[in-house]
């Protein structure tokens, strides 16, 4: 990484990190070039143009050998990420932490913890749902997992966006674990659909997004789960192509352009809301 | 502990354990009895006539040798936590886990685990909410450290209470940390007040309290942090005193009570606010 | 009734007391054990095993010969009511009094009665409406009659629960009314239900708490009016049958608990809630 | 009363009536016209005018010799208010009942009753709250006896005004009863101001009208109970020296307006919020 | 115009007039009378009886030949439409000013302007939302064009609506415009209904608000653009025949009725919501 | 301006133009280069360096010679600046415009324009908003002028920010107008300010944050009026001076950042939030 006299120097960092022998998806070498390891960084590849960009392996997940899925899981993911956040800030190598994963655990720690090195943290949750709110009135959220799905659904109350969120859209797939062998896999679907061929992920993607247009007041789509990162520039040719004009976010081009935005305004958290350990100014009081 | 015909079998789990040479106040020896580990047993006495209850020593603070108190801080003692609940609701020996601690680390994703097992888990902040709501309008929380009041003002979104939360009131203190040493103790002031001497925390409790009896409209007080619990009979009948005829609730009590009244019900969290892993049915949306 | 020494002391307190000669059901003659006279009974058993309790016999309904239904009728149930609650109160013989009916007739103001005696009022809907909000996320009714759906309304209005409701769901039955002979009759489909045949009511309880857990975002089931609490055990196996893990709620049960929860706390209504004629203390402003 | 060919053909209803040897204010003698007998008739005289109205005497109070003024006394005045109601309804003399008296008791169950005879129902709090929130953003109660502050606070929430009511304000008098002989009296000071002497009501009025003004983001001011409303211009008059370019509502002018406006439109409630007892059709779901 | 001295003295403003040789529909000749330029004016002559009313010509267009119908349409119509307002107030004839047009442009900058001459203004979206509010728990708005829908639903936002609007459905007509030539024309839907004859319109209207009463929770109908006003007494007269007992408003009519009750009651907008350029008196904060 | 090919291609847009001889101050010549047109150009240097722009003129102002402050003239404005919007738009030579002016004057009705060809739109108070609630739990305005106050008020409820908006405080000083001579100038006070003479413009500022701050629940500092844009950095400073570690935004940086964000991730408002005036597909139904 550059010497710090970059615009944007971002340090990416992965959910979790499964053990090298994990028989399941996620999980890159890390001897790959950070272009390998980002996922669908294709998409996203004229957005880090102008960024000086490290890509954390991510700390070891603790609780399994498989992906996060509950919120048992995104607890200790987020244990495991915060050391990482720590590190990065006190080594005064990055003014911006974007944190991947769709679910974002440990953003409002690792928020704490940056705005005292004065580095900006960004995440995919919380910017698809910012910005979404920008583009329309109400987004709905296309993801799969049950329990995901109920983690998310905390994560739309935490960050203020209960009257924006339509709806949550469960596509059914679940990420692989030792104890379900044999489940249909999203990691097949997605290859399908990239190799041009029929997806049902897909088709149930757009199913839903459209059941979320017509029924539920939603005018933006938004992806939960990072593992459906990829359907985004599919699934808004799909819409397009019936004639429905919103827009499709995903995660992490949002939390990337977030970020800039927040470098660039020379801005960060308030330290009203991620106070200091032992602050020179407090209110009285805190509202809501 | 008994042989699980008992009507109330509980486990009392504290949000973590201070490493054996801790200089830092919070840490009770492991070879007390229970009623001298458990802070305020004497206010909790009666209610916990009808129990058959352990206390766990807790999970040891992997962040430090200090109390948790900021989010980061929050976010370990949470993880570490998470294997005490699985291992009890394992053990098949309790009918209802009680987080201990204020803050209630660990509390959304003890239900997850928790409900598998049918075992029912309570905590103060969600508890003292609950109850405080069905007392009165608008409840104010009394409190102290800025990094533990925003913490929790992140609990009051989560549970969705922000109609119904007055303020969050900040008397002051903070929790003793190696790198801020001489600062002015709570538990000093506790010790004073329960020796019938006067304290300044006392004095700050019932000031911040009036204060938002008068102009906030709370109407019931609750109280943040575990390490202020001590203060509810006190302030309670200060309160009283002045004329104000307002409950004072604190987390410990309603968090037993609220157990007690969901294994009576024969009640557990709602398995589709937090599913298995892989639920029977589900629905084709999640609105809010 | 006892000393007043029991933990518990409870009057249970009907809507109403039909008048002896009334052709329709609703009325159990007060020469039967209190047992036989409260319904539903054996649901409660083990709830009320540690209660010295009283049940009342009502006061007679002003407005008619039948069961209270709309807004009309609730209002005189609730004027009826009040002497009885006020007499209990004076009595001294008990801690709670526990507000039986559906409608909650007079919830109000026998709190504002109740606790300048220091006694807790406890009732269904109420009671229902916090418990569920412990349990998941959104609550439907299950309920019947236009006008009853629409007071029902009114009370979760009131209750502030707008939020956390997803629906009031009418199967269509109606109390028998004098003007409106040879109805259907809920209650004969109840002893269908309870002899094990099938009942309509049953279905159609089943059809539509699905459609509000599938569509509505429901994830606990209560009941509104008190005439169909016997559907809860029936309701709550056929939904846990087809796979749905969500609690069902009855009214009579969650009031009792409830009642306990706030006996052993030493809790009560806020005094600036439920004032004093001339209280001690008043806020400047109250604000919501 | 005339023939019912005129175009407004309203009875106006007192909350209640006290017996003939009450030596408490609030009772004017049946013998008086009935200019005599509405209060503050010369600031509604001009509404008046094209209106053919009665005047009823009210239901005589069950609960006592002195004025509504608590939850408990409000639902007895309710109650008795009910047959007087139906009454006029049934007698076809009348398009449309004014409810006197701020807190207006049965308001909801007349609304009921009386839609079923197309005739329509107006009172005060309804009609401040609707009229207040088309002139500004949020409007303020000035009100007086705590007991009737918290009655009232429920109106609020039950109207679904609670965004848009800045504060209830108490000006700290009390309704005259037998057990709290010798304390000031509202009655005194509205005799002082109407004749042009100082006035301490008057003067709190002020106080708190404008501290709303300046604190609570009120910009419409109302007034709570009807004994209050006389008030009305004094405040106004007030206001308007000080600078406060702010409507100053009471109830009376208020419902009397609201019911030739629902008269004049040939409308009246909606049959899904005030259901008959056996309507031809309703929803499947009630939502909020 | 008269003397001013009567007691409704009104002006009723179109929201645009159309260049005289615009092919499209929407615009009467000046030269005809009032009554037959005021649309649907057979439904309002009964309001209209006792004002003395004129009907401005409207500002001509200045956006092209066609209906307002988008947001960029109705901004400059509403510039147009100020200086008719304010001349208006300024001549001293009008006590109260009636904006036409559903989508009520200008309404805002109107009420600023007219309150410094002490002027009523009212409008159409504005008032029935006020009305639909006192009258159920929830509305619909039925309309057509999707950018007008659009423009509605930011009126609904602005008159803090949200919470009672069930939904606005689209029944899928335009107005005319020259690049769109051969649509079909709601205005030959108009006239086949007004003759008696089947209209597709009107079966979508009863379609539509059918739909919204039974699943979306609205209660109450109103009518989006006034070129569809003409469908409320026919849709008023189907819903009725279908079982449904509920009010069916359309705006003349509402705006009519809350400009009267505003003129009887001496109010106008208060002046901290609508503030003169220099006024006595303000606040230190504002709130919401 | 360039051949299209760059990254960000800006225009930015006046709220208006005062005419040449207009004695008062907002007016800058056009035959200034670009950087001495822009209002506090130091302060947004660096965010326009990678941008291609060019500074429109702005449409001549209709109603005066004065700057835009109240409704009436905001609407002026706005229909003033449609046509520059759409002539930009279909000149093919930008993909954003940034609409200058603090209460955006024509902001929806540009979006309305703009994305039928996919052109973004950003402007001040709305990114403002956006940016501040990425930042903190509640933002203050601090603005001056008591109709600019107000106009301000409809933006933040338009934008749905009322629960997120702490407080508009107002500083007290006016736009100059020929009918008002002689008043405070904030001009002069910035004049003062920028001079490092003191300011009572900034000291007022700095009072009304820091009361926002300590009682309203703010925890981010946003400004109203772009007239008053250049108080950031100074207030900034001076918080951060007194302990305040809290982000204080401006309008101008927000809104280009806000641009740029969309143009880099090729995104535009919702086709569903603006629609064409012919779409391809629309919901049935528009909620809430």
């Amino acid at each position: 990484m550059s010497s710090g006299k970059e615009r944007y120097r971002f340090l990416l960092v992965p959910a979790f990190r499964l053990p090298k022998d994990s028989p399941f998806e996620g999980q890159k070498s890390p001897d790959l070039p950070k272009e390998e390891r980002l996922m669908n960084f294709a998409n996203l590849r004229h957005l880090l143009e102008d960024v000086h960009w490290d890509m954390h392996e991510g700390a070891l997940a603790t609780y399994g050998n498989w992906t996060v899925e509950n919120r048992e899981e995104f607890c200790y993911s987020a244990a495991g990420r915060l050391p990482v956040v720590r590190e990065a800030c006190a080594s005064g190598k990055y003014n911006a932490i974007v944190l991947l994963g769709g679910g974002e655990p440990g953003f409002f720690e690792s928020r704490e913890i940056s705005r005292r090195f004065n580095v900006v943290v960004a995440s995919c949750a919380f910017s698809q749902m910012h910005v979404a709110s920008m583009l329309g009135n109400k987004f709905a959220v296309i993801d799969f997992s049950d329990t995901h799905n109920m983690y998310y659904h905390n994560l739309v109350v935490q960050h203020r966006f209960t009257e924006r969120c339509a709806s949550i859209r469960n596509i059914g797939y679940y990420h692989a674990k030792p104890q379900y062998p044999g489940e249909p896999s999203l990691g097949m679907e997605r290859d399908k659909a990239l190799r041009g061929e029929p997806s049902e992920a897909v088709e149930r993607a757009v199913k839903e997004a459209v059941d979320a247009l017509e029924n539920d007041g939603a005018d933006v789509i938004t992806l939960g789960c990072s593992a459906l990162f990829w359907v985004q520039p599919l699934l808004q040719k799909r819409l397009a192509e019936l004639g429905w004009e919103v827009p499709v976010l995903e995660g992490y081009s949002c939390a990337i352009q977030v970020a800039k935005l927040m470098v660039d305004l020379r801005l960060n958290a308030s330290g009203l809301a991620f106070p200091s350990d032992r602050p020179k100014k407090r209110p009285r009081k805190i509202v809501f």
